[in-house]
């Protein structure tokens, strides 16, 4: 008995009252059909009324009451036949009641802004993609940096990066570069909003141990770059977030001032410092870094000062760059899940759900973007972030299935079965509105390249590559993985884009900008429904869609052809014609679709009416 | 690749660094052994070291470190294996990352009293269970009740249950009647505590619609008889615990008072009333009633003075009866769920959390149970309740597997294989603590009696009550249960209980109290670790154990006997002999053991040195 719940309209309609929901079934004959809902933790069925026929599946529609006590509102459905009990819960179908967090969810009050999910980002590494003025650039010998006061390392553009002076080397890119590089990006590739690692004024490359939250490091261009930056995306049109690096600071903070002057009054320098409580002092006095780190050390939310500084205050910090002239679009919190008061995350939801609030004051459709390198359910539930960057429900299991390794570089032989069921547990929970704000990728400046995972095979990075444009979530690329960049961990995956055209891989660029393109041509893509078609063997196949236009997605990780039957009529869609933008030959039989894929290959399929 | 987790000593020791745990796998050579934890919600691997082995198994130890900002500490293990992953989570063995809610799961803080998992609970709706002075017994027409002024009605003990009468009809069962049960419930069936339906002041017979908190309902002997009975149980050693009825009053309570008198200041009198912002009215000045009930108007917690009444200030009802000459151990809470702010379950952790404090503080051996239909891992995760109603992960799952109906009484054909799942699952999302004070039962005052769900089968009510006795948590005995006797759903499920030993089921008698005494002799049942063994077919077998004793219960529902061939070697003991004490014949080979399970019966197999 197959089931099926759209998770978008027409199949679910927001309503005063409630969601109109809509359930479809293989067969209607000799079924009780249910809706389970919880209202203030109660549970209670509601009969769904057997209202027609979509294409193959039958139609039962019931009207969910929006719970009163929770948001988001949980559901699931109960159908009866012939004493077998059918549920359908998010993640898929049960014999018997699923557990509450397996349930569906929609939330009345708390949803992401709706730009969001038509957007193509593209996330800069700003030392590393484009320098647009080599006055600016860090110069050999300029300073010191870190504990080991370190000299800095000005390198040439393009030389390997080094483990050695990793931090403390400085290529020179700079937002007057990302400027420049607009025309590129917008128009020749199809970005339309970027994410910038840190630009705040620090000693080291990545420039995660803050120095001064107010001002742009002047070796990227300071604060009238990043003015003109803005500017110009605004005029074209562009959306940019930043990166809110605000569960720790520097040790060069004048709030901490490990090694500052001797006159202040730093944390770290007097217990009578006003900044004192502003970090975690253990009872002997030491201090706490992150992760250890003691270059980064920890900010305590219990202080009100702290609070003010950064989210609280008339122009705290979040609230600061949100506005004119720059006004970002949103922020995307570095290690959002370890802040909080003490020396690590206590108290952690109530300071999330105050950056929210805090950004929607500033724009009520501000972007709310957590980094979570694991699971991010918690933060995803409406009232905290929007969306996260999507690690453990997109990139984790791509990568294990595609690169045969885990997020810890363990060995992974994940199987086809375990990788679709992976996506559908990870996706269904979450509200779908939040997937579809999920900021997925397939690798970052935290990670090896994809890439170079795959072993640069050109064909599963297309397969990856296909796969970040056709899931629910809105697409983010990592600097130079449009080209072929390749890079290993962390600071190997920081390499300098390279802007000969003669070295970039021609293939996987195509594949991009078509990619980019086919997502924006079809709203399918954008903020269409998801349904999985065939997870066996090395094949899977799955289906974006709404009422009126749907893709197929046919994907072969394996060495050898397979030919895949896909059941359309688990869709409740009739369409006449299937139609391979690759001219890849199909056979057309009522309700099934039947194509070949070559070894590591991929075919789209678009239906037409 | 079998992997095992005992959750309790000498395979987990809590220390104040963190908790010593074990991992024991079927093989060691070529493994990489991790212990996965999230400390601050950041995922971190520590490697496990080999010490060597218990019975078949290898031994891998590591120490957990407690999560200083959350609380439970999670974890679960990964195991790599030739480029294989697998995963134990507290629900069983995976490919890929648990989520979290599927971690193994220990807390720091908050854990139950240790004096729970070691009773036997017995449930006595009071007007039901026994006479003991029927002066005291309500006379018809005594008064009227309800909406529609229903004279009350006097019936005669064992006289069948009426469904229009309902709630106003009495059998003159009271307290005295209970204390003069005692030696019946402690000497001869093993009973040591006891849970009372509620006992206030109130019109009905179920009490559910409190009038007045401060006084035991006359008709059931009044605050003396509470006092006399609690002393003689303390007397006995047995424990006691009362109904907390405070998501709702009935509407005779002053504080609301919709049929009072006249000059009297309750909420529904007048908008002015001191009352009026405990219960909530809407805008048109309506009442909410639980579920729609008007008979049962809803507390709006929000309300300070209503939060000091029941449990903040110096006499709360919920410190009052904690206190002497009653001193009763623990609270069993009614829907507890669905309380909070407004009319129905805001902000409900808060109270519950509020509830868990006060009764500590009036007893640090205060015994928070609350009532619950439906899952209720969210409130058992340590700092809420200490155990639930256990109809979610017991009465559900067995009522399905053995009686074939599901909670809503809907037709439910429960796999044996769903059957293990669910109690693994619904067992793991909480911690072992807690669930070990989990309060299981087969029915209730509000469900049909479950030997009349299996259609009063007493081999089907053994596995049954097996079941229950076995099973990690505390078994509640639902009075008259354990003489066979029969009822529908509520109302039906109240009938009187029969005095009259020769109508009793002596065959079920006595596997209760065989049961009883197994559980006291056994501490494997009351505090070891749970394994499934073999759920496949009609057969479910599983062990508990310690480090020094083993039972084993192998189950068989179906009309066929089966041949059960058990893996002893999947638990880290070496017992030398295995006995059943029912005399079945058992072959022991190495590893393993053989018994031939007749229809709908089963075994028990205690290991012996």
């Amino acid at each position: 008995m197959f089931l099926i719940h759209p998770q978008v309209e027409p199949w679910l309609v927001r309503t005063d009252a409630g969601v109109r929901v809509t359930l479809l079934t293989e067969r209607s004959e000799g079924l009780t059909v249910m809706l389970r809902c919880e209202p203030d933790n109660e549970a209670r069925f509601i009969d769904m009324k057997h209202t027609g026929r979509e294409a193959e599946l039958h139609r039962f529609e019931a009207t969910l009451p929006w719970d009163s006590g929770n948001d988001p509102t949980v559901y699931c459905f109960k159908v009866i036949e012939h004493g077998k009990q059918h549920w359908l819960a998010s993640d898929g179908q049960h014999h018997r009641v699923p557990h509450r967090d397996q349930m569906f969810r929609i939330n009345r009050r708390d949803t992401p802004p709706l730009w969001v999910r038509d957007q193509v980002f593209y996330q800069v590494f700003p030392d590393r993609f484009c320098q647009g003025d080599p006055s600016l650039a860090v110069q050999t010998g300029e300073y010191t940096y870190g504990s080991g006061r370190m000299k800095v390392v000005a390198k040439q553009w393009g030389e390997p990066v080094s483990q050695e002076t990793c931090a403390s080397e400085f290529y020179g890119g700079d937002l007057i570069g990302v400027r420049r590089s607009l025309d590129y990006l917008q128009s020749e590739l199809g970005i339309t909003a970027l994410y910038l690692n840190p630009i705040f004024v620090s000693g080291s490359n990545h420039k995660y141990d803050t120095e001064d939250y107010y001002n742009v490091d002047p070796h990227l261009g300071g604060n009238e770059a990043l003015a003109a930056l803005s500017a110009d995306m605004k005029g074209r049109g562009m959306r940019l977030i930043l990166d809110a690096v605000v569960n720790h600071t520097g040790t060069n903070h004048p709030w901490f001032n490990l090694h500052g002057r001797h006159d202040s009054q730093g944390a770290m320098q007097s217990p009578k410092s006003p900044w004192r409580d502003w970090y975690y002092f253990d009872e002997a006095g030491h201090y706490y870094g992150w992760n250890g780190h003691k270059s980064l050390p920890v900010l305590d939310f219990s202080a009100q000062g702290l609070r003010n500084a950064i989210y609280a205050g008339p122009d705290a910090v979040l609230r600061h760059w949100m506005r004119e002239p720059y006004g970002i679009d949103g922020w995307r919190f570095d290690v959002i899940h370890m802040l909080g008061e003490g020396p690590g995350s206590n108290n952690n939801a109530h300071y999330v759900r105050e950056f929210r609030k805090a950004l929607r004051e500033e724009n009520p459709q501000a972007y709310v973007m957590g980094e979570h390198f694991n699971e991010a359910t918690r933060w995803l539930q409406g009232d905290q972030e929007d969306g996260a960057m999507n690690y453990y429900g997109f990139a984790h299991p791509v990568r294990e299935w595609l690169a045969g390794t885990d997020i810890a570089y363990h060995d992974a032989r994940l199987d086809t079965e375990e990788f679709g069921a992976w996506l559908d547990s990870a996706r269904g929970r979450i509200p779908y509105d939040n997937q579809l704000a999920q900021f997925n990728l397939l690798d970052s400046h935290d990670t090896a390249r994809f890439f170079t995972l795959v072993g640069t095979d050109t064909e599963a990075m297309k397969l990856a590559v296909s796969l970040l444009f056709a899931y629910p979530g809105v697409p983010c690329i990592y600097y130079g993985d449009e080209i072929g960049l390749e890079g290993g961990q962390d600071p190997d995956c920081r390499r300098c884009f390279d802007w000969d055209r003669n070295h970039w891989n021609r293939e996987l660029f195509d594949h991009y900008k078509a990619l980019i393109a086919l997502r924006k041509a079809r709203p399918e893509l954008r903020h269409g429904a998801y349904q999985t078609l065939l997870a066996a063997g090395d094949t899977y196949a799955f289906a974006r869609y709404t009422k009126d236009s749907v893709s197929v997605f046919a994907l072969n990780r394996g060495e050898r052809p397979h030919a895949v039957r896909l059941p359309l009529w688990v869709l409740p869609l009739h369409k006449k014609r299937w139609r391979a933008p690759g001219g890849e030959p199909i056979a057309n039989e009522p309700g099934w679709i039947t194509t070949i894929l070559p070894p590591r290959s991929h075919v789209i399929l678009l239906g037409e009416d």
